[in-house]
């Protein structure tokens, strides 16, 4: 019998999903729509035939196969009670028990469970990736915003509460830059796509950088990718982006190194696609600012997760970390 | 039986140890100096003396007593590798194996361990004090420096190397005051007793207050109890001096909760003793910083360790932790 998980990733706008072997490799996958319309019951049915169909078409196929579990991640996912909590960007008003819906719908599941999206990917590292034999380590997500996963003596940091990890939401400039979340100077105003974009319109503003590659695009319109492709071609502006982000980020690695002491911190998202443009400075920064004690032992590692499969193969973790216990 | 513990808090000065039941009483203490010539073994020698010396007088008044082990609280303490590495403030050069000197000397002991001073208090906390059966708290130490120990899912962070936990030292202020460890805008550069008496100086320099109970003394002469005493008779510069170390400590525990999402925080050391006039501004600049998702959540507390025997009385909790597993 060849044993997988099955990874749910809940998204804004779609709920991807697939069957995951203990190497990390997605034998087959599909997504439904996440609804806009906020029936929980109807959702929770919707997903469990999808599920039953990609099962089913995975047994097709290899017929010995044995399916352990459910992982699940979601934005606002609470682990302890395997429910999404009040999640803003989704439809569903309030607690919404999806875990126990799933254990109702799949009694003989060995294991199913629950967490956030950050958390979901510090597991994948874990089971399948870098991350393999780490007792302490920090997997940090830079996309639309910034959040992490942290893991200590081998296990994932969920507080006493649930909502342990929201390290976008730190303070890394007082009075800094207004946060979604309604604080200012948090880390996601810096080192999330956005932020970087706000750092270069910042830098042009400086410098009043008319001749940048960059000073052709509205506020609204320039995306992280455009910054990337700036810097490829040498734009001082794009440049500067870069190395500006990485001081932050690098900064505020120190910062985690203190609190954590971890072995490796790892990277994952759009970002990281920029490669030394922002793996460099980070690492210099970090090291400037990290204590003596601490210096040339952290290793900043690009998370060998991959970009597409991500979501699905980390909420997948959860089952093997579950079954391990 | 009577179960016992002996806890040794290293300081730079003295070295004091004491027999602690299991409620947190201290039997009987005494100390040594703590040396300056940095012979490692005849410290070691003189420590085991003296150990066997109130082991021996707590016997005759307590002849049912059974003393299961040593637990050491040290400046720079390893928890890992049981030594004390590097620790600045100490004669020894480079590693001293304290926790193997010690069961070299007293091999009947079941358990000997060693770590720093900050998660010693938090054990303390945790076995004797107000963290009885907490998962997640952390615990603050404010002194001469900022300390802390933080315990998640019931377990004290070491990290990867052993040094976790040096909230002091990371980031509250870019660019800020100058730090000890060389860096700049530290956590202790603000909220330790000297980083209070930096605060008052620039909050009479911004004044220009020379009418300040605090005006007649020297930047050398003042110490964070005369800024209590003055807070006390009404001293503007010296409740100001409280409003803004509680701002700056308060928006650190904001970050702490949005990292670990502690059960409580707990606040030990000599500011403490300021009571409401650190407590208050510290509560409602956290609440003020906290995220949504935290709010009225988080416990601050007053630790419940006695100061003058904290230290021995944490260092000993070591033992029934390493008893526990």
């Amino acid at each position: 019998m060849k044993q997988v998980a099955i990874g749910i990733d809940i998204g804004g706008t779609n709920t991807a999903f697939g069957v995951v072997d203990q190497e990390g490799h997605v034998m087959v996958k599909n997504s439904i729509p996440t609804p806009k319309h906020g029936d929980k019951e109807q959702y929770a049915e919707d997903l469990a035939t999808a599920i039953n169909e990609i099962v089913e078409s995975v047994k097709l196929m290899n017929p010995e196969i044995e399916i352990l579990g459910i992982g699940i991640g979601a934005p606002n996912g609470n682990y302890y009670t395997g429910s999404i909590e009040f999640a803003p960007n989704l439809a569903f008003k309030g607690v919404v028990p999806l875990a126990q819906m799933m254990k109702d719908k799949f009694p003989n599941m060995k294991a199913i469970a629950l967490t956030n999206d950050a958390n979901a990917a510090a597991l994948g590292e874990l089971i399948y990736g870098g991350a393999k034999g780490m007792k302490n380590f920090v997997m940090m997500t830079l996309g639309t915003g910034v959040g992490s996963g942290i893991v200590v003596n081998g296990e994932v940091v969920y507080g006493h509460d649930g909502f342990a990890g929201e390290i976008g939401h730190y303070t890394v400039e007082p009075n800094g830059r207004d946060c979604g979340c309604g604080q200012k100077g948090h880390l996601e105003t810096y080192c999330s796509a956005g932020g970087m974009k706000r750092t270069a319109f910042e830098l042009m503003v400086q410098h009043n950088a008319e001749d940048s590659l960059l000073a052709d695009k509205s506020f609204k319109e320039l995306q992280s990718k455009d910054i990337y492709e700036a810097a490829v071609k040498g734009d001082a502006i794009a440049l500067e982006t870069f190395d500006y982000t990485g001081h932050i980020l690098g900064r505020s690695m120190a910062d985690v190194v203190s609190y954590f002491a971890p072995e490796a911190i790892f990277l994952f998202g759009g970002p990281t696609a920029a490669g030394e443009l922002i793996f460099g400075p980070t690492k210099k920064y970090m090291e400037q600012y990290n204590l003596p004690i601490f210096k040339d032992k952290v290793k900043i590692v690009k998370s060998e997760l991959k970009m597409g499969d991500a979501a699905i193969v980390g909420s997948s973790a959860l089952v093997w970390k579950e079954l391990d216990k």
